[in-house]
């Protein structure tokens, strides 16, 4: 690979896949098949608890965290996203490992608002326990009534009161909400309709038991319902926390959902990839190891050709990852701004073609649960809308190429 | 349209379209709540037996019977596969709709196996109460071991032992065994695996009841278990049953699924018509009603384009399907092989990326079961394997291809 | 085929598929390779000559023309669409035979036109002699300096002065003008630009040889020329004609180009779904006697695959233009609006599609002259944007699609 | 970009970037049209010379050259393939480019072959002449009447006869043996029928002017003659040359094209990705600066998300060619063998859809020779076929992907 990790990356990679393959693979599919059976499945399971433990123990814990910058060492050094990519991959392999190793969304995203943004009364609150793994957290962004690619759109209501603030409105799509342990609450409103369109919204930071916030009912995507993490519908009615909640500002919510993305979009490329990886290597033992007409299914028709093209994808939204992340790492978010679209669009559309075909290589089995494959497919579906349609991601790449040219200025904005 | 539906179909067209309009579109999102929300989920609702009680009364039942043969004419005189189609088009928009007018698969299927290949007892024990809606019936052929693309597979046994039939194996998919009316199961089993490979196998009658038949699992079906009808893994041991209950005599099960899976592929493609005509109706509904960036949805971007290539996706499925049932219709399964085949490949494609497109336009909400595009993506995404995959479709495509040249007798088989 | 010519249709189906087989066939290539040979390639060839005379003599001559209309009965009584398409089908594999029939564009085209809007002056002097083939016309409309998807866009300008009218400008891709017979200029140019967008422009009939008119080059479409008949860039410089020569009136050009269009386009998607049936038996020719790993090519990899696509997609469209083709005859183009732009985005592409699939099972050989893929590639794309580009045509199936719906008259227009 | 080039490369990138746009983008399309016009389209235009004699002046002369091997230290130092992608992605903009700095197909290759398996007496009479741009080459691999996409269907011979080799059969898109400097042809043919299928064929160097040589005729490619190089169909009758002409010994052509291919498909590749990139920068200068309908056409319909898509497509590939020469640098062709494999599939396709998506939005003009891009889509096309079909190539990425199956080694081969 061009795209070399770090000495420290390396090890840290060596011990994540070897963690996966000796603590978590023997296990997940108990795991999921107990919390399927349980009267309350959105209960974690005891030998998930067990799994975060033992992650922690190995130091395999919060390795999401960025680098460290002045004033907030105490919180730990992280890798660069380039040195992170690889990790996030391999725990994308997998539907536990990411939480085993408290690196999931939306906690992470969560956690680097915390970290970058929060005041030092507001991380002691929760961002420690957020590290620590004692508590979850949801972010209430997307609203039900409103088209929220356009998130200017967003209607529920943040206004200031005294040193308090109000919070009105309905969310959805508030993804780890179901969890018993989820305590806080990230939510944007609109605070001042007369400003600037990016400057109308305030980020406040609600705690998920304060009176008149309700959560209405858990979503199913594509009939999932992501037990025990789930994705809420909310209502916030006359909801009053301290002013001191907000974060950075009133109508400085614009500006820190934009810096949470950035990253945010990354990580779950990463794992999108390690997750159509695993769909290759499925279709490749079915394929191999079933029979018909005959033959082994992969000598089949066009079956090599589709392994091959799954293949060239794979490789081909990888490095478009990892481009991605190096930019990050070394231009900022500035300079990074169309790959971080152009992977969007480009990462969950292969990962979402490449399960299909491993679907359709193990028969009816591929459409039910004895494999990955049908969460998996769910999982990178979801994300071609999770962080904006498709559509607006592909018009960020579009500006970004039309504002090489010049005679764009007078008419194609 | 160039081809033109009878007056006797077309009056019922009409009849369909009334009664869908103000019978069953109004109570249908109720009933699939009712149905979720029920502590027995597996119980149909009163609701709905009720639709199907007025659906009978008004004659709207039963419309997939085939046209009387000499001999059946006591079972009424059916319609035309081309008459038909509009019909099951319609029915096609709603989940509920087929079952309201006992014509869903698999029982149709299996009422025109006893139709044609059923001895008159059999008819009498099987056929009747299935007419009359009093049971329903599942088709107990792929099995979870071996690749069921390939049907010679089948490893389940058949075997005679004096005037008795001893079934065992395992059968997966078995849709409608869930269902708590569900007495009759058409099992395909191993008989003499001496035979030539498409006289080796059995079908053979048993009653869901009979010792030794056990439902070991509802079977998800890209996360849905498709409430109150389901897909069955059933396991059958030392499973016995009366020779008489052998349909037509022992090695005859490929003749008669080959019968049997012509006409019924045919329905599954019309009613996919129907259900991407309702998927890309509620694409423009939502495209003209929310706005983002200032403008109707269906203004942005690729969208009108996406909308144009629907309905010529969805007109050019529509007719390639008219075209095969006209062709069943005045020359038989053997003059519409290719055809029927082609339908297959062609149409569950289409459907599932017209509904991909319209959920993607209704954002989060397409995701979820708020409207019925989830359950649709699904349904469209399991009739490219559960009918046998795209690629055995394609594979006798080519062969009607290729049997056209000469040359190809040489080598190309 | 539920689209069922009429007996007259079927005897010329029967008689054109046999002079294809029987003359045309035996020495296209010849002809082709003459014309290629030839000193100047811009002559027919004396062979070419003789194939129209033949298939005059036997009747099979302008049989693109449309029903007789009162006053045009002695213009011969010609063919539904639905019965011409199977004609025009066959005549589509060959790029001689629509010229053999007299059947080709763009003079097809203008002969409808002078038919249906001519004075009977105009008829006499134009239309007869382009029924006899005496001579040949070409069609000027598209401009270089302006996006000619927007019809609106045209600056070349028809101004009345006196009993004459004035014509200026510069056309480009005015199909036929290369050809010694071509005697006729279809010009349409803006006459007042002040009158509703649709009203501004006037078709004028310009004899080839009136000073000012210039064919500046021959273009190049795809790198082929098209001798004899190529595409011209055409100036026009102060060009001088009688009033006499506008057709129907001054602002009338954009009412008798729509009657023009509807079906001329449906000509040349029939005639594409016969290039691309023969291209489908060239692939399964080569496919089934090439043989490489010790296999006909057509069973390697996924070439079975390709092969039932190929089929399918042909199938498809055919059905789709004979539909087009029925709905014109029995509603008129309004009746037609959406399936005629409908078959304009489905087919050109299908064929470049299945065209490409041959090119490369046919290797090298695929690329070279020595098939006729490569010439009849390059007929599908341009046709993409010969009678505006797709994307227009999807607008065109987007903005019918949605008056249906109630709520797109206040803002999706 | 994460893979960074040397300083040295930098330095060149500058400076060939700097030539360009200085000298040859200037000039490129008069000595294009001075071609067409020209009586003898085969002789090469002096201002082509002039500008290979300042490029060569100015070093920028065998950048393909590999980096130096004890032995060859006198033909140059040459750059790394990471080192010189960059390059020829420059020259690859631009038809001219590969010429004017000595680094065109197919004398890259030849020359590279000449480097590594020639005598010093080879080198001597065929590579310095080579270098010195004094001769040019042609390589005689694939025949027309057998599947070349299996190299040992080949069925020309090389048959030894005492100290002189004799060669016979027929050869065909021998790449620039229309040229007049063309004075080597290296041929490829069977010596020993009973050898392994691998050591069968033997590589000798043929002057062109050898008794028996004919160039039958020169091939169009998608109509295109590509003057003044050219594509021919050669005769090899009873030709006589020493057996030294051999290179390295009877029967190890295989092995010396395995080295040859490696390297010669990364440079056609890398060059593509330039073609594609100026392609979409035609695109956008013409879709912001043409109107349509009130709008520039970059803002109608689907534009700009096509405009992303190829955005998209064009990093992924470009970052799938740098992985792959980074693996050659660093292990060898073994190592990059399916990557090798991947970008001859995902590079001529994705250049393919560029273009053609840069020629739908310059209308009629992107058909005709005003653009380079009816030139651009069949050089991408035709390097679909031109080193082994896509499905080979393909097949090569499945056998990789396989073998990393332990159960594939029973049957799956």
């Amino acid at each position: 690979m061009g795209f070399e990790p770090s000495a420290r990356a390396q090890e840290l990679i060596g011990r994540v896949e070897q963690f996966l393959r000796t603590e978590i693979e023997p296990v997940e599919a108990e795991v999921h098949a107990a919390t399927k059976a349980a009267a309350d499945p959105w209960q974690p399971q005891p030998a998930f608890r067990e799994l975060q433990r033992k992650a922690r123990a190995q130091g395999l814990w919060n390795l999401f965290l960025p680098p460290a910058e002045p004033g907030n060492e105490q919180y730990g050094e992280g890798l660069s996203n380039l040195d992170y990519a690889p990790i996030a991959e391999l725990t994308g392999r997998s539907f536990l490992a990411p939480y085993v190793f408290n690196c999931n969304a939306p906690d992470t995203g969560n956690m680097e608002v915390l970290l970058r943004y929060g005041t030092p009364e507001q991380k002691k609150q929760w961002l420690e326990p957020l590290l620590d793994g004692a508590i979850r957290s949801a972010f209430c962004m997307t609203e039900p009534d409103v088209a929220s690619s356009d998130a200017t759109n967003m209607a529920a209501t943040a206004v200031l009161d005294g040193d308090e603030v109000v919070v009105n409105g309905r969310k959805w799509w508030s993804t780890g909400v179901g969890h018993p342990d989820c305590e806080l609450l990230i939510f944007m409103g609109l605070t001042d309709p007369e400003a600037h369109r990016y400057a109308r919204h305030t980020m406040v930071l609600v705690p998920r038991d304060t009176p008149g916030v309700k959560v209405e009912r858990l979503l199913p995507a594509m009939s999932r319902y992501d037990e025990p993490h789930g994705h809420g519908e909310i209502s916030f009615t006359d909801v009053r926390v301290p002013a001191a909640n907000i974060l950075v500002g009133p109508g400085r919510a614009f500006e820190i959902a934009q810096g949470r993305l950035g990253p945010g979009r990354v990580h779950h490329c990463m794992r999108l990839i390690g997750l159509a990886e695993h769909a290759l290597e499925l279709a490749l033992l079915r394929g191999t190891s079933r029979t018909a007409f005959g033959k082994p299914l992969v000598n089949l028709g066009g079956n090599r050709e589709r392994i091959a093209d799954a293949r060239i994808a794979i490789n081909q939204a990888r490095l478009l990852v990892l481009q991605t992340a190096w930019l990050l790492d070394t231009q900022g978010l500035a300079g990074a701004l169309s790959e971080v679209s152009q992977i969007k669009v480009a990462v969950p559309r292969m990962a979402q073609e490449v399960i299909d075909m491993a679907i359709q290589l193990h028969g009816g089995g591929g459409l039910s649960d004895d494999y990955p494959l049908a969460a998996a497919w769910t999982s990178a579906r979801a994300l071609r809308l999770a962080d904006g349609p498709d559509e607006v991601h592909r018009g960020v790449v579009a500006k970004v190429e039309l504002a090489k040219y010049q005679s764009t200025k007078g008419g194609a904005e």
